[in-house]
């Protein structure tokens, strides 16, 4: 095979030569968006949370942080170039702000934002302050798998891409384990943006496009009517500028039963071959393993094993970046048109909670002749 | 394991017992509809073409049938109780109600029909008659991993079905080895239409909806600008009266080194777990296995083989439901039911087609306020 894994190269700086901190530790991502930029190079100084609790734990993964008694703290140290957050979705974007008011870049757990407001004043500020605001989109620049997908495309080993199927579910788990706000649309987000902007930053990614635009967007209260806000379910069609389509569909539906969190998978069709990406696990098969790509070409099917193979190249190109001012890891228009996009999928998604679990009960209209489908939008 | 394929009971009827004949053999699925009924002990009496080479083809198949030198004699004959045919897709209406007209049952390839006034003909003459008007949607009535899913959701296996996905990628092979009438859109009904028909139906099986709505389609001409009517992409996302979701894409994308012709999948979601179908493929696993079937649940991840295992017992329910007038193989409203929504998901379909392949440009519009996309509708 022509085609292999290209391996990331190690750490791009020295020690001290690139220092970061971590404020909102809401969620569980920012252990992995700090251990990978560590393992890049980059030294991670200083943490704050309002919560003691999530700070200590914190410190017990990373011994040699220090933590801040206030936020501000650690937004005046003159040697943090950038901050790492994992707040509550509907809050990164404040906090982003104040990070880049404080003449620093901000790396943000996914979803980046929640409204279109807050991504017109994450703009200005970019806009204003030259800093970054950018995006832990971990589904693609924390896996494997996905990092040789792009090699693969980039290779030109399945010619043009036409079309991306991205399916991301997630196990729930037991309900007492989930926050408050994870169960609050305005928290959230909702299903499309929360875990949705995994799969459409993907699709842009992948196809190589720009902009494009929401077609059809769907999210559903299926089970859980003990929660009428959360979504637990969502899908949604997008086409690209170019040209390109795709399709991708969310959910908290992974049972027991699966060894891992999810059975994620990415499916991508080019006019000459395709792709398909078990992320996470080669269900039913033994023994475990993760990142499984398959590529069908015109010569063959070939199956390969990216764990180990490529690293995560985005983190140290991310580092590189702050300290070069260029955008090699991911230009400030892709993680913002991602981020506009899953909010318009959210807010333009047809609700299709079926009996009564949002608190009211859907009617079911006859057919349309237009194909139009407007009920019960919100 | 609880969950073990059933096996289908052999021939349901003896020699002679149920005589049927077959007319209309343009698409190569003849040989699997006639065979199918042969080995559930239906008896092939007489076979019509007016393509001497077809029916000298498919003479070498079924040697003990005798050709007509005309549709009419097949008709007349007092014996032959059911026909099947696969004539031209837009064809197969006209010829269904001329052999319901003669006092027969009708079986003919999907998609039974092309428009929605055909639809109304044949419910109509269904009324009149009495007759029965069958469709052979192939990708679950003739695939034993399609048929044990259904044991194993019957089984209680995933709870409730709330979601399908479908992939229907189909080789396209040698372009001159395809029949004038396969690029011409009023002969095939559409991508949609044509192995979407696969596609809808399985969804209204599983999810056991006996009405559902496309809420949103699109097709394109992505890489066959020298046949500027036919589509190689297409997609849909439909719901049904329950509640339950699907999405499905077919295409004509199938690369050259993949075993078979297409690696068609069907995922199903449910509240309890999901299952997945690789029908004809286990793509990139040696040896070559086709009908490979993944249930996970609550407690683990399990993988079938349903090959040789179900057989394919719609076959002989067909003959018993045509000698009792029983509907235990498939009702005549679900039948009915795919092809309706197949019908609207074609003539509603977004047509997505990139640069000039139709002959004409696209605009790319900026991302509308709505989610509304009617751009382009035919």
């Amino acid at each position: 095979m022509e085609f292999e894994p290209k391996k990331a190269q190690g750490p791009v700086v020295k020690p001290g030569e690139f220092a970061f901190s971590a404020a909102g530790l809401d969620h569980g991502h920012i252990v992995g968006m700090c251990a990978a930029l560590v393992e890049a190079g980059a030294t991670l100084k200083t943490v704050y949370d309002p919560d003691p609790a999530k700070v200590e734990g914190f410190l017990k993964r990373f011994p040699t942080a220090r933590a801040a008694d206030c936020l501000e703290r650690l937004l005046d140290d003159p040697e943090t170039r950038l901050v790492a957050g994992a707040a509550v979705p509907s809050e990164r974007c404040a906090l982003g702000l104040e990070v880049m008011a404080h003449g620093k870049d901000y790396f943000t757990d996914k979803t980046p934002l929640t409204t279109l407001a807050q991504l017109e004043a994450a703009k200005e500020a970019v806009k204003r302050t030259g800093r970054k605001y950018m995006c832990y989109y971990s589904e693609r620049l924390h896996s494997e798998s996905a990092e040789f997908a792009g090699q693969l495309i980039a290779a030109g080993a399945i010619g043009r891409v036409i079309h991306v199927d991205g399916f991301g579910p997630h196990r729930i788990g037991p309900l007492s384990g989930r926050p408050g706000w994870f169960w609050k649309r305005e928290k959230t987000g909702g299903i499309l943006s929360d875990i949705g902007s995994h799969q459409i930053e993907q699709f842009l990614f992948y196809a190589g496009e720009e902009d494009a635009r929401v077609q059809f967007s769907r999210a559903a209260n299926y089970h859980n009517p003990e929660y009428p806000e959360f979504d637990d379910f969502g899908d949604c069609a997008l086409v690209g500028k170019n040209g390109a389509t795709s399709y991708f569909r969310v959910d908290w539906f992974t049972p027991a039963g699966l060894r891992t969190w999810g059975d994620g998978r990415t499916f991508i069709l080019g006019t000459e071959g395709y792709i398909e990406l078990r992320k996470y696990v080669d269900v039913g098969v033994e023994p475990y393993a993760a990142d499984c790509v398959i590529l069908v070409d015109g010569r063959g099917e070939h199956r390969f094993s990216a764990r180990g193979k490529t690293g995560f190249p985005f983190f140290g190109k991310l580092i590189l970046d702050c300290l070069n001012r260029t955008e090699n890891a991911m230009t400030q228009p892709h993680c913002f048109k991602a981020a506009e996009l899953c909010v318009q999928a959210q807010d333009n998604a047809v609700d299709i909670t079926p009996g009564e679990n949002r608190g009211w009960k859907r009617d079911f209209s006859p057919p349309s002749d237009s194909g139009e489908e407007k009920e019960n939008m919100r």
